[in-house]
């Protein structure tokens, strides 16, 4: 105990002997962008997109390039069962637990060069401003870069022990099962359940990432500060008709399911907007059956979709939403079923005081930032089931995510990375 | 010509020896309910339904049956080059053109026993019936079995020269191609240009068939008059947006194609019910792109169909509809294309001098009659180009068709053929 506070000592002099303060430390923003370029080029294809899916060649070689990384500044790098890439530095005080941050580098097929690498490439960056520093923190910290993110958040999903047995026989967009994927990263399926962290073994999670929407870029925000990462609940809306000739079927003897869809629709967009807040809801699919251009539809399905930080807030307005669909239904006397699908039933809340860590960091860097909730999912809303969590996000052109017109300019990068540096550091000195 | 004068003398003569009038002429009920259950056998799938698709082994084996029927009657039988089936009975003028009339034995996949087959073996019987009261007519009749008219009224579009090389390469609900399925049925595609008839070949031609509607049922009507085969015209219309996360756009910020395609659908109907007469209004086909319950649509494509005895209708009713489509595109800040498919874009009117006369025969037969438009396709609509027409249409019990639940009673298809029979007789003496 006694060396690591007089290493802590140490570190400290090392710092005001230079004049400088922890608060000033800035990542090194030309070195952070080239990175950035340095991993897009595993994968690029002639569309000017992605192709590094995970457990394909060029993730496998991504991956290589990652942990010579990660070597390179010393750290002491692992693969777990999962195939998550992990890196750990020593803290001043070994008895605390660390802080870990991270983000994957999968992308999705034909995907772009920043969902994924910005927070990748940035947590290298964070890593190596502190060496360069010399600055030791008490806390251990632990760099994690997770396996196959886009295809179901699948090394988080193992850290928080929610990946089953059926998930890992599920199909990777590499062609291979996630259970052979893992195999092909240097994981070990069999032994994937020794991977699983108790909660509480991390002081705190943080991800970077791009916004994936255009909240930011419309308000002109250089930094968000995610309050949490939405539930998401699925439903399939089935108004089943009779189906029938056409042409022989006069209007006024038809019970033509297309009818009430349409009004649903409509429905759903009004139900969503009357209420204050962020929530979304979506009709993405639509179906008639038979689906024939001569055929009256026998049956339409719709999906719905309801997104929101509040379970509480979804469930009341699909209620709405339901019984005004079974009114619909009874009008135009076709028959209504519903069925319902878990996505991801529970918002993952960011933790209150590292919120506010991210928003003073922010400030404190002279940036402009806002709260809003993350509406796509990310590896941080399992590691929310072990730790508290923050996310920062920072614009991403037009909104655009998951193609290859994505785009995060090397100055908003670079404040992501200060902002993740500097809450590190905050985070550092006030958590117990 | 003197010889067949006489022949006419003699054959009065007959009828009125034995006390008989043309008109007290009957078809034989229970033998044509006999042969049509016989003819049902040819295909019969275990749900009761028929796999008598054309140029399947079932279509076939059935094809020989009603050869042999019309051979065993003494009939001249021929398969012409498209396959269709003809049996020819002279009259006794034959310097007269043939009244012709008949239907198709094929079905579409799991069909009924009624659509096709009613017609078929109607006309069998009307000329078994000739054929025992010993009655020979003035004008040659010829009886047709079309080829593949589920599949597209092949046989009659060959009759009429509306047979593309084309449409000859499609492939059939059998899994050959039309032109493999014609030489199985003993045609041959490659002289099949020949089987084309000039106009005016046929002193007139007649088709009896199920409404595969629910008119007749509802009004309590045993026989209907058709005035005409509609005319259907086919539109694509394409609602352009812009796709995007569901979870990160929020509500105000989304250009989504399913909000004008809803309110398009609702247009549909109403537009199309604010008009008198017996039009519809159809969009059987709604397809969102790329369709995932967690993407805002990028496109929403729907199919309009339109029929009516009118083409000057349809085209007005249109342009109704893709005004206020393009209104609704222009509020929804969406990009609207159209695509025109042309399906059948005249309508096969019925001769109105045949509608008098199937007309006057119910009324003879004491049989109530209502006019009526065919919102089906049928060969009759391409004999029409070549012929006056004229449709003769039973009750389908609850409108159905092109299903194993298709039924209409031994009485009513009695009641059929007696209007065809007694239709042929008075056409025989009237047509010049």
């Amino acid at each position: 105990m006694k060396y690591h506070f007089l290493l802590y000592l140490l570190f400290t002099c090392t710092l005001q002997s230079r004049g400088q303060q922890l608060s000033d430390l800035r990542v090194n923003q030309s070195r952070l962008s080239d990175n950035i370029q340095e991993l897009a080029k595993y994968g690029k294809n002639e569309a000017g997109g992605s192709d590094r899916v995970a457990y394909s060649s060029h993730d496998i070689a991504a991956r290589k390039f990652l942990i010579q990384q990660l070597k390179d500044l010393g750290l002491d790098v692992s693969v777990d069962f999962a195939g998550n890439i992990i890196g750990k530095k020593a803290g001043s005080n070994p008895e605390l637990r660390p802080i870990a941050f991270g983000s994957h580098i999968d992308e999705v097929p034909n995907g772009g060069d920043y969902d994924g690498p910005v927070g990748s490439m940035g947590a290298i960056e964070v890593i190596q401003s502190l060496i360069e520093s010399k600055t030791i923190t008490r806390h251990p910290l632990e760099i994690i870069f997770f396996t196959n993110e886009e295809g179901g958040v699948v090394g988080s999903r193992a850290l928080a022990g929610q990946l089953s047995e059926e998930a890992l026989t599920m199909k990777s967009s590499s062609g291979l099962s996630q259970s052979e994927g893992i195999k092909a990263v240097g994981g070990n399926p069999d032994r994937i359940k020794e991977v699983r962290r108790e909660k509480g073994a991390l002081a705190a999670f943080l991800e970077l990432h791009i916004e994936q929407g255009g909240n930011l870029e419309r308000e002109g925000i250089q930094i968000g500060v995610v309050e949490g990462i939405v539930a998401i609940e699925w439903w399939q809306f089935r108004f089943k008709g009779k189906a029938n000739h056409a042409g022989t079927t006069p209007m006024n003897m038809r019970k033509d399911p297309m009818l009430p869809a349409a009004r649903f629709i409509l429905a759903v967009n009004e139900i969503v907007n009357s209420h204050d807040g962020a929530q979304v809801g979506t009709v993405g699919k639509i179906e008639a059956f038979p689906g024939a251009g001569n055929v009256i539809p026998g049956e339409v399905t719709l999906n719905l979709e309801l997104r929101d930080l509040s379970s509480e807030k979804i469930w009341s307005i699909y209620r709405e939403i339901e019984s005004k669909a079974r009114q619909l239904a009874k009008d135009s006397q076709t028959e209504l079923s519903i069925t319902h699908q878990e996505v991801a039933s529970t918002p993952a809340l960011a933790d209150p005081m590292i919120q506010k860590v991210i928003e003073s960091s922010a400030k404190q860097l002279g940036l402009s930032s806002m709260y809003l909730p993350s509406g796509a999912g990310h590896d941080a809303q399992e590691m929310a089931r072990l730790a508290p969590i923050g996310m920062i996000f920072i614009p991403s052109k037009g909104g655009i995510s998951h193609s290859p017109e994505e785009y995060s300019s090397p100055e908003d990068i670079a404040h992501g990375a200060n902002v993740l540096l500097q809450t590190i550091l905050t985070l550092d000195k006030e958590l117990p």
